[in-house]
């Protein structure tokens, strides 16, 4: 069922945003023996029996399991997971992978988005073979090259003047006056089902890890990194959660402190007023976790040292290294640590503005 | 050991291209017991105990475990596996880094490459944190996307007028002036030993295929899918080899008849004197296979069905599917058939030309 975190209303498991009071929703069931209901797939599938969804409809390109490749920084172990090596080329395939799984099950056809650019791609690339028509709402300073391949995918492209929270409203707004389905991942609690499986697989690939990093701003990868654990913790495989470490762009912090420079390379999580604020809140506090800010010449390096190891990806990939570095430096990761740092979009896409 | 194809001399397992006889060199080893020696990783070190290296260095971005998703076209079950989804974007990924891991081993610590674009951006990306210095001998014609890609890599970039053979004379005749390493795919026996492990994947994930499509100009796919496949045999895994089939493109056969007209959009089969012919010829005499060409118009049909189901490739990618319905079409595949077909080179490296 869906449960609201604000007021603990239960929906049944359709398609559905939010509470009536407003608050945010989450899948809630009770899982039982994790390695017992693993599937035999060496992809995404290998989880169907923890995800909210029949199996009836699943879209062509399965996500894959992505690999997680350790790298010593100091004393600490750095464990890189290559979420960016995904059909549309980020992490945002898990939880779309859920979701129009979803819509196809509801009957849904048509539907609105709002993106940065690749929760847009990966929409549009998952809804073409699935009929679903996507309306996608970017920023006109979207990535020419995002742009390009959106439209190679068929979606109808909505060019908005003003910054991603306008491009938020004016999304909302077109839904609500067409009567289409609008499901950004902000709020969609099913997109929060694909992204726990990131951190299932990295526990079957390196067990338990001490710290988990992850870029923050709707929180949506947060989130299901930390559900995720959450859920391995309630099935007794683990026996409490790893510290959970939201990272922010300077300028757009949300759960830090506001910093008046503005970390635009970043631009994956340049989102100063995410809808799950109060949850990530809760989690930084029961994991004893915390939150960094980084800025745009520490996103920088942290990008240049990651090209160098061999991990082609975006800016905003770059964020949870500067993060660790800083947190090493300041004595919060502790030696012989096992940190997990997703690696979340692609730099192939980059190639004419690298 | 290193096996010559065509006299039969033996050398230790170190770098080298070709038997002094000139003849080409696969690595030979008695292996048993396939899902008894895979390793716990999900990722391709799950198969390092099948592959010539000793682990001691291997580079940090690990290839993955990619997908295989089946699609039914009219009767027979299309099996894709997502070989795009590595971390330079193409198969090359998986021969990349058992040779980088080799010349490791080796202390070899500067190569020069030729290639039409991935193989190069592959041994780039791979090389950098392995402290390898690149020369990558490109055509004048090579993508601009990739080549900045390239430069980004930090690859000593040579650009040379001419068609594909003449950009691989000018990299032998550097290499042997300046007495360096020519490491090119299209002899290195190791190259082929990372490939296989995309037949064992799929073997693990579909069972034993009935036909394997592979694009095939050099053949270091087609040759690495069938050593898989053949080792599984010589391991008791399988009964029989499945049938090879290798897809060229027009104008630039090998194995095919020769067509007058050119396939250009298959950029990266456009091969047509490939090193490796004998050994390809027997390998479709030997499994009752066959060579399929495809036409620009087919190539580009198909892509764009591949587009439409979620697959963004590169054009080379979509000969296998063109070739299936040739095949299906004029009867060779019959219905029930499981046809396992690689896609080979990632879509999002194309955004300024698809």
């Amino acid at each position: 069922m869906l449960v609201c975190s604000r007021c603990g209303r239960e929906y049944p498991e359709t398609f559905r945003l939010t509470c009536n009071c407003g608050g945010t929703l989450l899948v809630e069931r009770d899982y039982y023996d994790f390695f017992g209901n693993l599937l035999p797939y060496l992809d995404m599938r290998r989880y169907l029996n923890f995800l909210p969804i029949g199996g009836t409809y699943l879209p062509p390109p399965v996500p894959a399991i992505t690999p997680t490749t350790s790298l010593q920084i100091g004393a600490v172990f750095a464990l890189f997971k290559l979420e960016y090596l995904q059909p549309s080329g980020s992490f945002k395939d898990r939880g779309t992978f859920v979701t129009v799984a979803k819509l196809m099950e509801d009957g849904v056809n048509e539907v609105v988005i709002d993106s940065s650019g690749n929760a847009a791609l990966s929409m549009a690339l998952y809804s073409l073979p699935a009929g679903i028509r996507v309306h996608t709402f970017v920023s006109s300073n979207m990535m020419p090259g995002k742009l390009f391949l959106l439209s190679k995918l068929g979606a109808f492209i909505h060019v908005i003047e003003g910054d991603r929270m306008t491009v938020h409203e004016r999304a909302v707004e077109f839904a609500e006056s067409e009567g289409l389905t609008y499901i950004t991942h902000w709020l969609n609690p099913y997109f929060i089902e694909g992204t726990k499986t990131a951190a299932f697989e990295a526990y079957e690939q390196v067990g338990l890890p001490d710290y988990v990093l992850a870029p923050t701003g709707s929180g949506t990868l947060f989130l299901g990194l930390w559900k995720g654990f959450r859920e391995l913790e309630r099935m007794g495989e683990i026996p409490e959660l790893p510290r959970m470490i939201a990272v922010q762009a300077a300028g757009y912090e949300s759960l830090c402190k506001r910093s008046p420079e503005r970390n635009i390379l970043a631009d994956g999580i340049a989102i100063p007023e995410p809808p799950r604020l109060e949850e990530m809140r809760r989690t930084l506090e029961d994991t004893n976790g915390l939150c960094v800010s980084v800025t745009e010449e520490e996103t920088e390096e942290a990008w240049d040292w990651l090209r160098k190891v061999g991990f082609l990806v975006e800016p905003t990939s770059a964020v949870v290294l500067a993060a660790a570095w800083k947190l090493i430096e300041a004595g919060e990761i502790s030696d012989g640590s096992k940190v997990l740092m997703p690696l979340t979009g692609s730099g192939l896409k980059l190639t004419e503005g690298i």
